[in-house]
């Protein structure tokens, strides 16, 4: 259906895959073909007593949540699903489809359980397939929605101020509501702002049923993912706490039954909360509470700063209280991803405009406001460790937002780079996992540490990769033999690591006084 | 040396206890009696190879400590330290220094252990006497210092208008210095603002030492303790996390010897910081931590009421993330108490004043302004309960701020309750761990909760004592026969109560919509 190496006639529309490789988008009888034989498996598969799944969505979240349905196996050990994953047949997008139809991974992880998932799933069992195609939904028995929900401006200055692209879930649920059987269940797995299950989900869905005189129950639970895209990104889907609900008892229950058929729900019981309206709640409490403990440490990191405390010795001596401290967060760079960045906005657009409420969750967007400075407060490290002359070559170490993870969406690297731009430094950006960083082409990056380090006066290191993490003194002084000073933006380097440049000359600034003891200061 | 019962000339000054005894406060006969008894009782345990410790402040804390240090014993089962109490002759502080010479708690506490140490070391090994008289320094190889160190406002505006009352604290500093033995540790255990050991304690120790010529280094550490009043009292000092420093090595060292051998620390391995700034900020981090997770939670319970969500469900529901999520406060009534409520601003203090940055710790102090309001928003769901009218007889039940404690010092109860006075409130308090309130004694209050039910139309629960909890649906009507409004300001009733109580016509309300689902209400 698709092939990456071949780009035989130089006017047809491609897709491209982050990795570099290219998908052409499929003419129209291509895709009716394509089309038909997927509906002949999936029937097949039917005809066995299996189920079908339609995936809609197949990002960070729904291409992985795709294979850890298709890997669900009744008794016999015979597949309980055959899983269709869709997205749309745009530039943008069909790279998704062309790499699950190829059975890779979309996105690279150095999580060995998901490439093979989704190996065994497209190639062997050939119970996974993924089509640009919405007449899939007729097919299925459950409809998972995973579809981004976006928050238009991440820097809104007031609670009025927030502004939600709720159409391109409305056109989804819309074509869902069109197509679907009338007794499948839709299982919104997207972080909603608070209420749109009731008020945006079920009237668009129960509106398009009534136009093609659907009578039964309308099946509509909410079932929030928490996927880690990283070393357990499989298990952070199969081995890990779900929380549902549905609009009605019979949704819930439909819900359960799906969610307990790939997740390990003995060791992890699933959390039914009273209705939707909760569990989308939770949702985007669960990341504003996280979001909120990173920016009051970020708070009290710039105090230890400045009055020559180590805040990482710090916090280590009060996390030994387990149960009501072992969590509190430490010094970092900022805070990145699809989620911490945005949840809590969802929330006060909830509260401010669905939900008509006075509620300002102050504290809550203060700590975004403050997370999105702490880059800007490693610019400043940076500066007081180059002694303001920030001309000399320099290398930021890390764009991916989170460590061994190819995911650039909303890092904080991207604040620092802007402010660095705008500082009129020079400078290069690196990432491992990158082979180029899509959103930002215009900046100088290479995926080789090494071509950035050969005429570096400085390093930030922003992004905990193992990497970075393993280079030792001798590393620095072969690799980057014109390095003065690094900015250690995330506890990277360890203490000895940092002793061993200090010694031999080279300026080293943590976060947070991370290091200093190492070095020989006591304060 | 003291006498609860006989009271003869009416001219004599007295000490009052929160329970009602009386102590006489001493007259200089007496005390130089009493002085010369416990010197003679100090030597002759110091020649039998032991230590003596003296404790300043017998307060909430210090006569803990005090009990504890004396239950050591060495490996022959003999007592290691004879642990001399200091407080004032004063009519506000001296029942203290009575209590302990008469082998009784200060404060009454549920904690078994105490009551057992305490009698045990005052009256059978004879190792814990209490004195008024600051010659005890002279004795001392180990002097802790537990004195209060108050912010003079806790509702101060800004960072500027944060005041600390210094002054008691470099009083005691002096005379230790004065009195101390030369090579004698001195232990800051107070909640002191961040610097304050070698900006203020170790000056003035060093100025009044030489003063008297002595030449043989200082030996200044800060440990800060954790204790709890309640169940755990002896428990939060034995067994528990301990962290520490010292102004050098051999001060650090000291310190570590000394707290060995009273807290459990193979259990719970001490933390050594690298300098006393780092602990002293240690302690008021760790404090506005946790002030501001539950003033996060209260902005979400805001929320959680207004669109009908149960925030218990949905906290119950994220704590399963053990490790990351499992501390997540659940909605309450506010936050009381000595540290909770000032610690934050002793660092904001110190950032300010002490160490003139411009840092602002902004989200830790609006923390404090969120629990601060938390009374007043149950205030609201009063009013909501009584439908708006507050002039039938309503009960608070619970004045302490901790449960199973007796101990009202800033407690969110007085906020509610001149909130109440300021609403025209027809009111009354109680408490089971109080004979009386002692900061509001112009409010009605009363110890019996039979007392206080009998007339009331509402109940406001405020604090999760047992006898509260234990109440079950036939002991209101049988109690209450008036009653038509419960509100659950801190989970207190189980939901089968809310259910019992919903059920034959009082109306219930929760904070953060608790006992809903109970109540059969599904959003």
């Amino acid at each position: 259906m698709t092939d990456a190496a071949d780009a035989s006639a130089s006017t047809e529309r491609r897709s491209f895959a982050p990795d570099g490789t290219s998908y052409r988008l499929p003419d129209p009888a291509e895709s009716a073909a394509g089309m038909a034989a997927l509906r002949t498996a999936a029937e097949a598969h039917r005809r066995r007593g299996g189920k079908v799944v339609a995936v809609q969505g197949l990002g960070f979240v729904g291409s992985a949540v795709a294979a850890a349905i298709a890997s669900a196996r009744d008794a016999a050990g015979n597949p309980l699903y055959f899983v269709i994953g869709v997205d749309l047949a745009t530039p943008q997008s069909y790279w998704k489809i062309g790499k699950m139809n190829d059975g890779l991974v979309a996105i690279p992880s150095p999580d060995q359980e998901l490439t093979a998932l989704i190996h065994e799933a497209a190639c062997i069992a050939k119970n996974l397939v993924a089509t640009a195609d919405s007449s899939a939904y007729d097919l299925a028995d459950t409809i998972v929605v995973d579809l981004p929900l976006d928050v238009v401006e991440r820097f809104a200055e007031s609670e009025q101020h927030i502004a939600v692209r709720l159409e391109p879930f409305e056109a989804a649920l819309r074509t869902i509501g069109e197509r679907m059987r009338p007794d499948a269940l839709v299982l919104v797995e997207t972080t909603v702002p608070i209420g749109i299950c009731e008020r945006v989900a079920l009237p668009i869905l129960q509106s398009a049923r009534a136009q093609r005189g659907i009578q039964s129950p309308l099946l509509l639970a909410h079932a929030y993912e928490r996927v880690m895209p990283g070393p357990n990104y499989v298990a952070s889907i199969k081995r890990f706490w779900r929380t549902y609900s549905g609009i009605d008892a019979t949704s819930a229950a439909a819900a359960r039954r799906f969610l307990e058929s790939f997740v390990e729900t003995e060791r992890y019981p699933l959390q039914e909360l009273s209705n939707t309206v909760s569990s989308e709640l939770a949702k985007v409490l669960e990341n504003s509470y996280r979001a909120v403990n990173i920016a009051f440490i970020h708070e009290w990191t710039r105090l230890a700063e400045q009055i020559g405390v180590n805040l990482f010795e710090v916090v280590n001596s009060i996390r030994v209280r387990k149960g009501t401290h072992d969590n509190m967060r430490f010094p970092g760079f900022g805070v990145g991803g699809y989620c911490l960045t945005k949840d809590s906005l969802l929330a006060q657009w909830s509260a401010t405009t669905l939900f008509k409420t006075n509620i300002s969750l102050r504290m809550t967007l203060d700590a975004l406001r403050v997370n999105n400075a702490m880059p800007l407060h490693t610019l400043d490290l940076a500066r007081e460790a180059a002694g303001g002359d920030l001309t000399k070559p320099l290398v930021v170490a890390g764009v991916s937002y989170l460590a061994e993870v190819a995911d650039t969406r909303n890092t904080p690297s991207e604040i620092l780079a802007d402010a660095l731009v705008a500082a009129n430094a020079r400078f290069v950006t690196t990432d491992p996992y990158l082979k180029l960083w899509v959103e930002r082409p215009e900046l100088a990056f290479t995926d080789s540490l090494e071509e950035a380090l050969l005429e570096a006066a400085g390093i930030i290191f922003t992004v905990p990769h193992k990497r970075y993490r393993a280079l030792r003194p001798d590393d620095f002084f072969e690799l980057a033999p014109r390095l003065e000073y690094v900015v250690d933006a995330f506890d990277i380097l360890n203490d000895a690591t940092a002793a061993g440049l200090h010694a031999r000359g080279v300026r080293v600034i943590g976060v947070g006084k991370g290091h200093w003891r190492a070095m020989g200061y006591q304060r």
